[in-house]
C-alpha cells in the first residue's frame, strides 16, 4: 500500500494557472507561488464580493475517538465527487502547523486518494502564512517589552502581560520561560511563555478579518495586558496596529492549491479548535462561495465544538450561512462511543454501533437546531461489516437523515459520489433556515449556557469565583457583546474526555475566561488548555529528509 | 527630495520573467514569487555549473563612520551603469534582516535611484529564506531540548549546550531567558539566549553551501555543546540533519529580483559580518557568475572585516576568485579619518582628505596583497567640493589607483558610467592573481596572526587564558584546519572602534574562540559581540502601515 507522500509525489499536477480557470481566475488574479501555488490578488478578492454566492456545505465529525474518523479526507473527497459530477465546486480549508508534523503527524493535508497538492510545501512552509503570523505576533511582543523598557509611559503592569510569544513548533521547553534576564540593557525581567503560533490571537484575527481594514481594527483591538490599575491595554495603545497589519499583507490573501483530482481548493488558516474557533478564514471561504456552485468547507473537532463554533462565530462574518452540514462518522468510532475498547474493534458489534449511534443522533439534532439539513457520511475503514453498515443506514433513515458511505481514502472522488448525490439532494429538497443559538446581546452568561444546555446536552454551567469576576468586568469593558468560544475537550460532550456517548445530568464548570478582544471572542476555558505541544520520544523529524535535488522524504 | 520608497513605488517594474531572459534564464528555470520575484530552480542551478565563468567584481569599503559610506547603492549603481555600457550583468547582494527594519532602518535595498525592486517585499518576507532559517535553527533547539526530557541518550552536559534560538527582530528581551520552567513535562530548565536569525550559524552554514548535499554535510557539522567529559555533540549525532536540510530546501535556491534599472540580482542569504562572514551565498554569487559577463557582489564593513573574510572563507568556495575590487569612499568619511567631527564635516578641508586618505590606502594595499586590481569610487555627497575631489583623486594617482566619482543615488545608471569604465579597464589592463592570505594548513593561531599584521596592521596578537586552551581543544578535536573569522569592531583597524585613520602599533586580544564547524570557520572574538539588536525608543514599527489596498508605507 502506497503512503500519502507516494501517492502524493506520483499524481502529476496542473499547473495552479490551469486549475485556476475552472473558477474563472485568469493569470492576473493570481501571485504565484512556484508552479503549483498561488495567492488569490487583492482585487480579485474585492472584485468577487458583489458576485451571487454559492452554496456553502460545513463538514464536522461525531466527537473524535483514536479510532479516527477522517473529516479532512472525506472533505477533499466529496468536493472531489461534486467536481466529478460537474458541479462547479471549490474547498477551503485550514492550512497546517510545521510543529506537529515534524513531531508526530508528519504531514496533515487529507489522506490517500483525497489530498490536497502540493502536499511538501502545504506541510512545510506553504507561502510563509505561519511564518507573517509568528513576525506578527513576535514582533508585538518585542514592542511591549520595548515599551517596558523605554519608560513604560502606558503604564503597563508587567506582571499582568497576557500577550505571549510564538513558535510554529512543538518546542515543549518553551511554555515557560523568564525573558529580559542578564543586565538593565536587556530589558526587564519578566515571566513569559510561547504558544505553538496558531495558538496566536492573530492567526484567529487573521481568519475572521473580512478585508484589510477589518484586520487592522482587529488587530487594534488586541488587548496586551493590563496597567496597575487593571484597565486593558490594547494593540491601539501602542500605536502599532500599522506595522503588524504590514507584515500580514501577504498572508491574509487565500492560497490556492489543487487535489489529486485538480478540484481548485483555498487552503487559508488554521487556529486551534480550542482557545480559538478553528476554521479557515473567512476571506478563503467567502471567497470560494463567490467563485464556485459549491463549496465545500470543514470545522475543526467534533460538531459541539467546530461546528458550534463555525455557526455562532464565523457565520456572521460570511455573506450566507452554510446550506447544508455533513456529519462524519466511522463504524469504528461509533462502536468507542458505544462502549467498545480500542482493541475490540476489528470485530463485528451491531450492538456497539446501536449504543453509538447516540452520539451521532445528538449533533445531528444539534445541527437541525440551527436550521440546517443534515447528511452523514460513513467514511468506511476496511474491517466494516456489511450487518453494521446496514444497522447505522437504518437508525439515520428512523430519523429521517439521509446517510452515504464514503470511501475517498481508497477510491478518490469516485468514492465521494454518494455522499455528493446526498448533498445535492438534501441542499436542493430542504432550504436551509440558519438560527444562530444566541445572540450578541444575551449576556456572556447566558451565551455559555445556551452552548451548554442546548449543544452539549449539560444540566448547568458553574462558573468559579475567578469567572465570576471576570463576568463583571469585561461587561465592564464593553467585551460581553462578543461571542463565546468554548475550549473543552473534543472527546465529550462533556468536560470529562473519557465519558463518551451521550452524558447525561452533567455540569461544566467554567475556570477562566480568556479575552480575545481582536479576534472577537471571549475563550471560556473548562479545564487546563494545551496551548504549546511537546515532541514525542521518536519525533517525525528523525525520519525526514531531502534528496540532492530537492525531493522531500519522510513526510507521511 | 523623494524618499527611497516613492522612488520605489513610482517606478514601474518589468515581469521578472522579462528581467530573467536579460541573462538567458527561461520561464522553467523559475520559481514565481508572485510577478516580480523568483526562485531559481535547482535545475537551472546545476546546469549553469559546466558553463564558463564571467568577471566577478567584488565591492567593499573604508572603515565605516557614522557619516555612511553607501556601499550597496554604489554597489547597484555599479551594476545598472554597466547594464548600461551594454555589459551582460548581475548583481549578488545580501538579503536584509526584518528586525533593523522594524527597528531603525526601515529598509535595506540600496537607495536613491539605486535600488533592488520590489523593495516592501525586499524588507518584509521576501521569499521566505529568514523564516525557514529561524525554523530549522529553532527546531535544532527544539529537538535538543526533547533530547535531553527524553532521557538525554547522547549525554549531553545541559550547562554546555551552545546553540541557541533565534527570532528575525530585534529583541533585547530574549538575549538571556530560562526556558523549560514550570513542570517536569515542560523540559529541563537552562539557560538559553535567543540572537537575531542572520547571526544563525544556519544562515552562515546556507550562504557557505554549494549544493544541496554540501549543504546537508555542513548541517551534521554544526556542534550544538559538549558532553560532561568535553567532548564535541554534533548535528549528525542527533541524526537530524536531513530534517534541517527539508526545511532549508527552497530557501537555498537564490532569489531573483531587479533594480530599478532593469537589471538582474541575485539577493540571497545575509550573514552577520562579525560573527559570521557578511557574503550572500555562494550559490548566487556562483550563479551569476555563470549567467552573466560581470557579476558585481559585495561584503559587510569595511575591507579589513567584509573583504578579508570574502577573499579568505567564501572564495575558495567560488569557482573563481573576484577579477578587481571596488573600494567606496566618501569625502565625509575620509574628512572623519582625518580627524574632523561628524558636525564639522559640511565645511571644505582638504587637509582632513589628505589625513583621512590613509585609511583608505591601507585598504587598497591590502586588496593588492591578494593581487587583485583596485579600482576606488568616490561617492558623491552634496556638500563634496571640487578641491576635495581633486586632492582624493591626486592621493589615488599617486599610488596608481584608478579613481571614479559616483552619483548612483540621485542619478541612477548614469551616475555610475565612470567607475564601470575604470573597473572594466582595471580588468582588462591587469589580470587579477589571486593569493588567499593564509592556508588551511596554518594553525589557527598563525591564521589570526597574519591577519592581524598583515591586514589590521597590528603589532601582535594576545591570546586570553581562554583562548590559548581552546587552541589546544580545538586543534585535538580537528577544527584546526578551518579558516578564522574575526569578530572584531567595523570602526577601525584595531579592535578600539574609536581609532580611526590607521592606526600602528597596537595588539589584537583574542578573548574568545567559537566554533562554527557547519558553516566551516573558527569565529575569533576581540570582544562583545552583539547578536542581538535591542529596538530604539521610537522604533520605524510605529510609522508602518498598509493601506486597503495592499500597499506598504513607512518603509523609508
Amino acid at each position: 500500500m502506497k503512503s500519502d507522500i507516494e501517492i502524493a509525489q506520483n499524481t502529476e499536477l496542473s499547473p495552479i494557472t490551469e486549475i485556476a480557470e475552472k473558477v474563472g481566475l485568469k493569470f492576473d488574479d493570481l501571485d504565484l507561488y512556484g508552479p503549483y501555488k498561488a495567492k488569490l490578488s487583492f482585487d480579485k478578492i474585492k472584485a468577487v464580493k458583489s458576485q451571487k454566492t454559492g452554496k456553502l456545505v460545513l463538514v464536522t465529525a461525531i466527537n473524535p475517538t483514536p479510532a479516527g474518523e477522517g473529516k479532512s479526507t472525506v472533505s477533499i473527497g466529496l468536493a472531489d465527487a461534486l467536481s466529478k459530477l460537474g458541479k462547479k465546486t471549490m474547498l477551503a480549508l485550514r492550512e497546517p502547523s510545521l510543529g506537529p508534523v515534524m513531531g508526530i503527524k508528519g504531514g496533515a493535508a487529507g489522506g490517500g486518494y483525497a489530498q490536497v497538492l502540493p502536499m511538501e510545501d502545504i506541510n512545510l512552509h506553504f507561502t510563509g502564512d505561519m511564518h507573517a503570523i509568528t513576525t506578527a505576533n513576535n514582533a508585538l511582543s518585542a514592542l511591549i517589552d520595548n515599551h517596558l523598557q523605554q519608560g513604560n509611559e502606558l503604564g503597563i503592569d508587567q506582571r499582568r502581560i497576557i500577550w505571549k510569544r510564538v513558535v510554529d513548533l512543538n518546542d515543549r521547553a518553551l511554555r515557560q520561560v523568564i525573558v529580559g534576564l542578564g543586565s538593565p540593557v536587556n530589558g526587564i525581567p519578566r515571566e513569559d511563555g510561547f504558544d505553538i503560533t496558531v495558538a496566536s490571537e492573530i492567526m484567529a484575527v487573521l481568519c475572521l478579518a473580512t478585508d484589510l481594514k477589518d484586520l487592522k481594527k482587529r488587530l487594534a483591538n488586541i488587548v496586551i495586558g493590563y496597567r496597575h490599575d487593571r484597565s486593558p491595554v490594547y494593540v491601539r495603545d501602542l500605536k502599532v496596529e500599522g506595522a503588524l497589519a504590514l507584515i500580514l499583507k501577504d498572508a491574509v490573501k487565500p492560497n490556492l492549491v489543487q487535489t489529486i483530482y485538480g478540484t481548485p481548493a483555498l487552503v487559508h488558516g488554521g487556529p486551534f479548535a480550542n482557545i480559538a474557533h478553528g476554521c479557515n478564514s473567512v476571506l478563503a471561504t467567502e471567497t470560494a462561495m463567490h467563485l464556485a456552485d459549491y463549496t465545500v468547507t470543514e470545522a475543526g473537532f467534533g460538531a459541539d465544538l467546530g461546528a458550534e463554533k463555525f455557526l455562532d462565530i464565523k457565520t456572521p462574518n460570511l455573506p450566507a450561512a452554510p446550506d447544508a452540514v455533513v456529519i462524519v462518522a466511522t463504524l469504528r468510532a461509533l462502536k468507542m462511543h458505544g462502549g467498545l475498547a480500542k482493541d475490540e474493534l476489528d470485530k463485528e458489534d451491531t450492538d456497539a454501533v446501536k449504543a453509538g449511534f447516540a452520539n451521532l443522533k445528538r449533533h445531528i439534532e444539534n445541527m437541525r437546531q440551527y436550521g440546517l439539513p443534515v447528511v452523514v457520511a460513513i467514511n468506511e475503514f476496511i474491517n466494516d461489516t456489511a450487518a453494521e453498515v446496514a444497522v447505522l443506514e437504518k437508525l439515520c433513515a428512523e430519523i429521517n437523515v439521509p446517510a452515504a458511505a464514503v470511501s475517498v481514502w481508497a477510491d478518490g472522488a469516485a468514492g465521494g459520489l454518494a455522499l455528493a448525490k446526498a448533498v445535492i439532494s438534501a441542499i436542493e429538497e430542504q432550504p436551509a433556515e440558519y438560527k444562530r443559538l444566541y445572540s450578541d446581546d444575551d449576556s456572556l452568561e447566558d451565551k455559555i449556557t445556551k452552548i451548554v444546555t442546548k449543544i452539549y446536552g449539560g444540566k448547568s454551567v458553574v462558573f468559579s469565583s475567578k469567572a465570576q469576576s471576570q463576568l463583571k468586568q469585561f461587561a465592564r469593558f464593553g467585551w460581553d457583546k462578543l461571542p463565546v468560544c468554548m475550549a473543552k475537550t473534543q472527546y465529550s460532550f462533556s468536560d470529562n474526555p473519557s465519558s463518551l456517548g451521550v452524558p447525561k445530568d452533567f455540569e461544566i464548570t467554567i475556570r477562566e475566561l480568556v479575552p480575545k478582544t481582536g479576534a472577537g471572542f471571549i475563550v471560556a476555558l473548562t479545564g487546563d488548555v494545551m496551548t504549546m505541544p511537546g515532541l514525542p520520544k521518536q519525533p517525525a523529524a528523525l525520519n525526514m529528509d531531502v534528496t540532492e535535488d530537492g525531493k522531500a522524504l519522510g513526510l507521511f
